[in-house]
């Protein structure tokens, strides 16, 4: 999405580590209207047929997620790193690996919320190594629920996660995927 | 508010150890429509000339603070609790000692985001304890950034955040506020 890339271009920094900084649009502070675009950019991309909810994990895909909730009328769940005791009983649950954290991290959600009735879409902001979405798979499955598809606004390319994603039959859509970023520039699949 | 009062009454439940879950409709599972109804409450409580962003804390608090920074046309930030060595230098802290983690934590913002032109509105969920607000009240004066006022759904009158906040003289509302929860029902200020 050539929106979405020209914005990173523009804003995005680049980091020692592969750490690429998109903070002033997407995961720190916020531009709602952009997320606006890249939700009606999902609507174009997925048949949202019969969808009964947007799921994401906390905290940083919760903003893009609610606006693609609210732009296909919706109810928007997310998955929560257990750490709280303000949730009892009746959890789906699946263990990934933070590699922010870097730790064993827990996805938590309420099994009432989900079940074999609804037809979901994952949401986040971010696919690097695909720990979080592979956790939200697994919950989706454990809920019986069918999962329609599973839209990413940046992808690292030359990470594994998306791949492997793939690799499984997910219908995944990254509407900016970046292959190499240093001093020189950031090259997206599709450019090389 | 009497469509979220009414909506507490109807969905929310009450636990032991004062805990009022609204997980079904404000943070966990979110009706979206029923943020937008309160965002637009917001917008007829608080004078939002010059608003040039909302901000809030991860993580329950992002979704409603998104749909009122799309229904006033700003940028939505959100302070995170430091965690993540994804954020280098320039930030503003502030220590809170968070009930629901219950150790004391930091909350952090870059400073490149906030600054002395700024005019914000504090959104979030719940207001208990009150900390984490108190926290982003210090991030907005770090900023030197002016306060309109601060907007929070679901208020726990009988706790003591609320009356700090009003004592301070911020410009604080919330659309329900519950004196008390027990297996008889709950209470709304105003109602007693």
């Amino acid at each position: 999405m050539k929106l979405l890339q020209d914005r990173i271009r523009e804003c995005g920094k680049v980091l020692p580590g592969n750490i690429i900084k998109v903070d002033g649009f997407l995961n720190h502070r916020v531009d709602v209207r952009l997320m606006r675009e890249l939700a009606k950019e999902f609507g174009r991309l997925f048949d949202l047929t019969g969808l009964t909810a947007v799921l994401t994990v906390e905290a940083s895909g919760i903003s893009l997620a609610t606006i693609c909730a609210d732009e296909f009328g919706v109810p928007m769940i997310f998955a929560k790193k257990a750490k709280s005791d303000n949730i009892e009983g009746g959890l789906y649950q699946s263990d990934i690996f933070s590699y922010t954290y870097k730790k064993k991290v827990t996805l938590i959600m309420a099994s009432e919320w989900l079940g074999p009735k609804d037809r979901v879409l994952i949401i986040d902001d971010f696919l690097a190594n695909g720990e979080a979405l592979r956790g939200l798979v697994d919950i989706v499955g454990q809920a019986g629920a069918e999962l329609i598809g599973m839209g990413v606004a940046v992808e690292k390319g030359f990470q594994q996660g998306g791949q492997k994603l793939r690799e499984r039959g997910i219908n995944l859509h990254s509407l900016a995927i970046i292959e190499s970023a240093d001093e020189s520039g950031i090259v997206f699949r599709g450019e090389e």
